[in-house]
């Protein structure tokens, strides 16, 4: 990519987070009176469910301390971070210590389900915490919620199967979500212990989630990697699979531009951008059939906002430990469509749920599943991205 | 509607189930090797999952031998519905007697659900079966799943509950199941004895779930009715209000016509067609928020095979008890959109999954939630109530 574009799409991102997306959720968002925060806004940011979710509680905290930790130290923003913080601590756990699902305004537990995805987004956001405030407490914290993480998932039968014994599954959820959470403890709390776990994770995903055959990264499969051939095993995520594969190609940057993860994270996105972008109206698809079956999920073929945030970063990360013009024209085409069909410019901030077509489905701006995540992370990482291959070019 | 128009439904519906309908799941669905049902089948009728769902092995079970029953004594449709019990005798069960939710193609259990939807669908499998043959066995296993669902339903804390007390709802799913389950078992166990529990259930629906400032039938409510002002307590499932609309309205046809159910089941019509029919592109939606706020469910405007079977039943059962000639419109426009969109005249039944449209979402004709129910039940109720209006006419 030439420096022109870069600078073009370095203030694209910048800009777009600073002056767009971030003023967005921290007017609309942020609940003063009972705690927490209000993510389920309609595309005006009022309010349309004041339940509140704990991974989206998890995931801001962490994404607006990370800004205060490696962009700028602002008071608000700290004080933002603490807030979320403070909602963690005081409502989200129950009596066991395992973390709920949603709680109401007021954070009176609603729902508890058996995965422990809020633990490690809460585990981020302390860590986070940490780094920004040098409060050990919350390294503990960090810790015993990234603990709880690997407990749950590496304990067999600690959380109650789906399924039965007769159809043994393994979900590349835990091992990505395993990997970019360490990647975070390890940078916040300094400590490269975790380099070793991330090893591991990564090579159950070389290992078990590549498909060579069908050249596609499964998003489920038996216990030694077999395509389980009905709808739940053949289907495809191609936005999470991109997602895994620019934690891998981070993990490759980190690790002195390790070759081999190299290899595997852009595989992986050559694979899911051959099968996930769709050639006729563009986007990325939700789900597909590593077949080309019909796909069980009604909204297979819709266009979600965070797959495509994922591409953008995957394919920026790509370009930039590769040089391959390629993935530079993959940004190109993916921000694009993306830019052109997501954000609202009457009230900010994107919408999340549009038609193959790009048409939109609905217009709000958030809910228990969307909220300030994947698209500040996007333009927080794709800035940064773009800004560190523009000093490489300068060395 | 005239004569004319009857026999030329009448002849639409007898002729579809008997020469389209029946014969594809006949032909495509029935696993004489390993004993039940292949629903999981693509476009035309090959095999795409060998899983097999208990709810539909209950439903199709009870629609084979329903049309042995009332239709026509065929000894390969009482052989088919056999092969159903059979299997749900032998494989749909776990050591404490609840019923699975899926097994894989020998019949090893897959998944267990909190739900006991798969007993009431055994339930009316078993009094068809009974009705069929006589065997006494069968009305107890009838009234075994029969209470069953029941119990667990009525008992607290009997099926764990997806939220705390912090959010106590009733949904409209038992009582709707549990009319037409009892008014099933009533009529195969030739027993009466139900008619109290099917008023009690009425009650319930026109007590809780009928929110007269929304002119909406409610899914969700509070214990006394109270809007959940959430986005599940908003969410309104038309096709869903439309089954339980005629559920009803066949209540009031059982009890010589009763004014009060007419009046129920028709209110519940009127709102949800106003509520439900797309004005801009016909057809029903999937989903609707009662304040006209975003849906968070994604398929929220699709369009769905089994609403336009509830729709066409619904219509045309109000205008046989009230003569209303509306109902005899909106029974043609729902007919007219579903038998230009849904049905497949190549390979034969109907799609099940629609964009909003009209455009084909996935070909395939069955799945875990699609099979040979909703379709022939339509065709056989519709075939009925236009051979009922005629005969009247002529007395």
């Amino acid at each position: 990519m030439n420096r022109q574009d870069l600078k073009k799409y370095l203030n694209i991102y910048q800009n777009g987070l600073l002056e767009d997306i971030l003023p967005f959720w921290i007017k609309h968002a942020i609940d003063w009176e009972d705690g927490g925060f209000n993510f389920c806004l309609d595309r005006d940011g009022s309010i349309i469910d004041t339940d509140k979710g704990v991974w989206q509680t998890g995931r801001f905290t962490w994404m607006i301390l990370t800004l205060y930790n490696e962009v700028e130290k602002r008071e608000d923003w700290l004080k933002i971070g603490k807030h979320g913080i403070d909602f963690l601590e005081k409502h989200c756990y129950d009596e066991k210590g395992k973390m709920y699902f949603t709680l109401d305004k007021k954070g009176n537990p609603l729902r508890m389900r058996r995965y422990v995805y809020s633990e490690s987004f809460a585990a981020i956001a302390y860590a986070a915490y940490y780094k920004a405030t040098g409060i050990e407490r919350y390294r503990e914290k960090a810790r015993e919620a990234f603990d709880s993480f690997c407990r749950y998932n590496n304990t067999a039968g600690l959380i109650p199967s789906k399924y039965t014994e007769n159809r043994k599954m393994r979900s590349m959820g835990v091992p990505m979500i395993g990997i970019v959470s360490a990647q975070e403890l390890r940078h916040n709390l300094d400590d490269d212990t975790f380099t070793s776990q991330i090893s591991t994770w990564i090579r159950e995903i070389s290992q078990y989630f590549m498909n060579h055959q069908y050249q596609a990264v499964m998003e489920t499969v038996g216990p030694e990697g077999e395509l389980i051939d009905h709808f739940d095993g053949r289907t495809l995520n191609p936005g999470h699979a991109l997602e895994g594969a620019w934690f891998i190609m981070k993990e490759a940057e980190y690790r002195n531009k390790d070759p081999e993860l190299i290899k595997l994270g852009s595989t992986m996105l050559d694979w899911m951008w051959e099968i996930g972008w769709d050639k006729q109206y563009g986007g990325i698809f939700y789900f597909r059939d590593v077949k080309g079956l019909p796909v069980q999920e009604y909204w297979h073929d819709m266009k979600f906002w965070w797959p495509h945030n994922e591409a953008v970063i995957a394919t920026l990360l790509a370009h930039q430990l590769t040089g391959d013009e390629k993935y530079a024209d993959w940004h190109e085409k993916v921000q694009q469509w993306s830019f052109s069909h997501f954000p609202d410019p009457e009230f900010g901030e994107w919408y999340g749920y549009l038609h193959r077509d790009g048409r939109i489905s609905v217009p709000l701006k958030g809910n228990i599943w969307k909220g300030p995540f994947h698209v500040p992370r996007m333009y927080y990482m794709a800035w940064k991205i773009c800004e560190s291959i523009l000093k490489t070019q300068t060395q």
